[in-house]
């Protein structure tokens, strides 16, 4: 199962480019859309999906954390983050993108690991947590459990790679072609690191 | 204004992409979801979009058609495309990704125009009307007010094209950075006109 974490102000292409290819894994069981309170969440362009209340979410496998300029506010937030924090340690695999990296540093699931996040953010991601070995130059990051991305759409070449590493390369790139996505399959490769 | 036009399996990705940079678009005033009796609509993935009943649009710019299994359903729905092509003739400019050029085929509001489609459901799209000039090599095609792309993130692509016709080139690159992702800027390219 792919339980999708999202809160108001969440980048709505962070959670549903990566969901387009996790929803494709050959043993997904389904996806849910979880926030602290249930309801609908609104992402950016207007978009507001219908999620379940976290309590009820009772079945862990990948987690995914978008990013989004709701992560500001989160990051000072302690009962959501402790929620954060049970949640990454039920679950099998914990995904984040952009900005999700900083709420994941700031619940300290990410301590003495490798990780990445946007670069348009980066200041502000990296001093959520000292204890995290932020990694500038990279499209994503895979330590142990935990795979994190750079900026918006290098969540979609993540989700490929965590595709590949579960079913092989070949099935993620039969993914990527029912996409007709071009995917950036090199994670060390990332044109953005400079930005 | 951008209008997304939603239905029940929609592939969601086809529309939340594109949403990610129309909604950056210079003036853009606002994103609606809009469907035949508005409510909660399911697309790939599990996901639930909150969404305005048609009849409750009001105010007409862009349209955005997604694509999806749900399209071979409603390419027989003689109210729906009656609908579609309602909002086609009062919208400014009308965007499809993947399938959706299908349901503006079989609305009868291509005729005569150039138009594209997703490559893996190439045949039963181009059943849809004879009377439109389909283009199978184009990542995405160009016709009057009318764009519309190759299968789900050629949408993103087209999108970014969209900008750069309104707002230039660099603008659009600037979107793209943002969202950290790899643009393929030139429609004429397709890498799965052969799949």
């Amino acid at each position: 199962v792919v339980n999708v974490l999202l809160f108001d102000d969440f980048t709505t292409l962070d959670a549903l480019g990566p969901v387009e290819v996790l929803s494709r894994l050959k043993d997904n069981t389904g996806v849910t859309y979880a926030s602290v309170s249930g309801g609908l969440v609104r992402g950016t362009g207007n978009a507001q999906i219908a999620t379940v209340p976290l309590s009820e979410v009772k079945t862990f496998g990948i987690v995914l954390v978008p990013g989004g300029m709701g992560t500001r506010k989160l990051a000072d937030d302690e009962t959501f983050l402790g929620q954060l924090r049970s949640l990454c340690e039920k679950s099998e695999f914990v995904l984040s993108v952009c900005t999700g990296s900083a709420l994941l540093a700031k619940a300290g699931v990410l301590e003495d690991r490798k990780a990445t996040s946007n670069k348009m953010a980066w200041d502000w991601v990296i001093r959520q947590s000292r204890r995290v070995d932020w990694v500038r130059k990279a499209r994503w990051v895979v330590d142990g459990k935990f795979y994190t991305s750079s900026g918006v759409t290098a969540g979609i070449d993540m989700a490929l790679g965590f595709v590949s590493d579960r079913s092989g390369q070949d099935y993620a790139q039969k993914i990527a072609s029912g996409l007709e996505y071009l995917w950036n399959s090199d994670r060390d490769t990332d044109p953005f690191a400079g930005v």
